[in-house]
């Protein structure tokens, strides 16, 4: 049963995904990246929601630190709703839905080619409203994704991000660590059967708290919304630092924390947080390669391969969706018809 | 016992606060208005984390939807762990905090300043480093806050960030509102013994979902923090497009879900909302003054006023305040000093 879901079979197949979006995109994202080199931009806007949303997230920190791009997430709401758009003067405007189809997300694209703006989708339609809006249109490749939950789709979005900085910033040892990406992933994927082990252990958990920080805040997010959507469990994200400012009040014997650790610059705060947290009786499951952070977990679920920290975001959430998925399974959950969800939303 | 605590006095000291905050800045703010128009800004950046980070996602409504600005959420680690600042070009940077003293906001700050573009401290310790680390200061005027949970500091902030707004767009009809919250706002607090009576029912709710949307997104997210802090419940904000983009699948029978929806051009879509959940068998709590969504609502909190709805966080977040320290009451905690807190956080 387990091996036959489409939420099982999409999650393997994102190493293939991710080689052919490679292989498909690389030249095209390298001519965008040229014509954006050329334009003045001063800082980049993100329309998305749900899985969309946190690839968005992931470009906030890449776009920051690799391209010295200042980006928001944009509020589709004074488009859409308000029709107050704000004046996109010298901005990038990305668009990111796999349908390319909700309403609110198209709002912001066109009001920003209406201004004159550069703007970008990135969706699994070139076809649909969103790739009809933008001037450029990045396609995921990835295929029909069955499953109502994204996974397959929010990996591909993740590396159409980072393809698109390294070509800006015209950076082959980034590139290099890109094209390296689908074997480490393949590599990732033989985790399952050990998560499924560990999944038993929540069968019972009510919340939990998903903690990831600078690269890896949008891996937090992911891995809380697959939670939310597959078991139920209401599990939310946040960075180590804003969750030190009010919701670590919430922490009392055994509450269950998963954080998302894996090696970089990021790594010696999170350590210092889990220490914090364990001082007052959380139970901690890390994803990470690094040993300092495994070895203070309770659960650890070993990341079998070391990649930039930068980069690490594209194989942690894989942890992430094998967790969420053996935690539906441990709780008897259809994975692929989670309760109350359609594959596209639209929203105004 | 009640009436004696000091997150209790804060809450109805808050009319009083805004008052000054307007009688004592309000000249200040015009002049630094006067000075940001001759600037050419395309952008602005807010560095803030827990409540004052709150008082920032107001601030990309209200200055997007009045002054046209668009307004993105910094990303402190950039500048304070990972030392690769974006480069922030005709940016406008504003750091908010209470204590003044988190390093990673200062250092967002600091590193505008470096840069030299526009920078702004909305801060209640104007000596305090990201005081001294802006060009220009707004002191809230807001004395000491004892209780742990931030409540006089967020309206002050959020009163501050609107002045500003309303003076960059030298809009009288605004200001002439802002003028008449305080006067509002003592209104709400009457509120106190309807939300005391209501916040019975939920002694022994595990977790909830805290809706708003637009100008309300922020009063949400802050609603959700002070019930964490000061409950332990997870409350998790979000704006009613997002949760139905996933988290829609945590409703059930009973669900808990408290939806800020005073009257304005969101109101439409959030009564759609409500009814969407209502069908899938949610708990609604409704904080309005709107007939139509009130009479939706298992328990109404109706707000004794109607403004703007731009101005409607100062007053909703009241309500709100309100229903979180009696909730906290109501499961026998201590209000002014919850567990793990301290009241300045100073993260990296």
């Amino acid at each position: 049963m387990l091996q036959e879901s489409f939420l099982y079979q999409e999650i393997h197949e994102q190493p293939a995904v991710l080689a052919g979006l490679i292989e498909h995109e690389l030249d095209h994202i390298q001519r965008i990246a040229a014509e954006l080199r050329r334009r003045h931009l001063t800082h980049t806007l993100i329309a998305a929601r749900g899985t969309s949303d946190n690839a968005g997230r992931y470009a906030q920190y890449l776009f920051g630190a690799v391209n010295h791009m200042p980006v928001g997430l944009a509020t589709p709401s004074l488009h859409s709703i308000y029709r107050r758009p704000p004046q996109f003067e010298d901005a990038l405007v990305i668009g990111i839905s796999q349908s390319g189809r909700s309403p609110d997300i198209v709002s912001v694209v066109a009001d920003g080619k209406r201004q004159g703006v550069a703007t970008l989708a990135i969706t699994n339609s070139p076809a649909s409203p969103l790739g009809q809006a933008a001037d450029y249109v990045i396609p995921l490749h990835a295929g029909e994704e069955r499953a109502v939950a994204a996974t397959k789709t929010y990996t591909s979005q993740l590396m159409t991000l980072a393809l698109l900085s390294a070509c800006v910033a015209e950076d082959q040892d980034m590139l290099n660590v890109l094209r390296q990406i689908p074997d480490r992933m393949s590599e990732v994927l033989q985790l399952s059967e050990t998560v499924a082990r560990a999944a038993e252990r929540y069968r019972y958990m009510k919340v939990c708290v998903v903690i990831g920080r600078g690269f890896n805040y949008a891996t937090a997010f992911e891995l809380a919304l697959k939670i939310k959507e597959l078991t139920y469990v209401l599990a939310e994200p946040y960075s180590s630092a804003d969750f030190l400012h009010g919701p670590v009040a919430l922490v009392e014997e055994a509450f269950p924390t998963i954080v998302v650790a894996p090696t970089g610059v990021m790594q010696e705060e999170l350590v210092k947080f889990i220490q914090t947290l364990k001082k007052r009786g959380a139970e901690v499951v890390a994803i990470s390669d690094a040993a300092e952070v495994l070895e203070l977990a309770r659960v650890p679920l070993k990341l079998p391969v070391t990649v930039p920290e930068w980069a690490s975001p594209l194989l942690s959430i894989v942890a992430g969706q094998l967790l969420a998925m053996h935690l539906a399974n441990a709780r008897d959950y259809d994975v692929d018809r989670p309760r109350g969800l359609r594959k596209v939303t639209e929203t105004h």
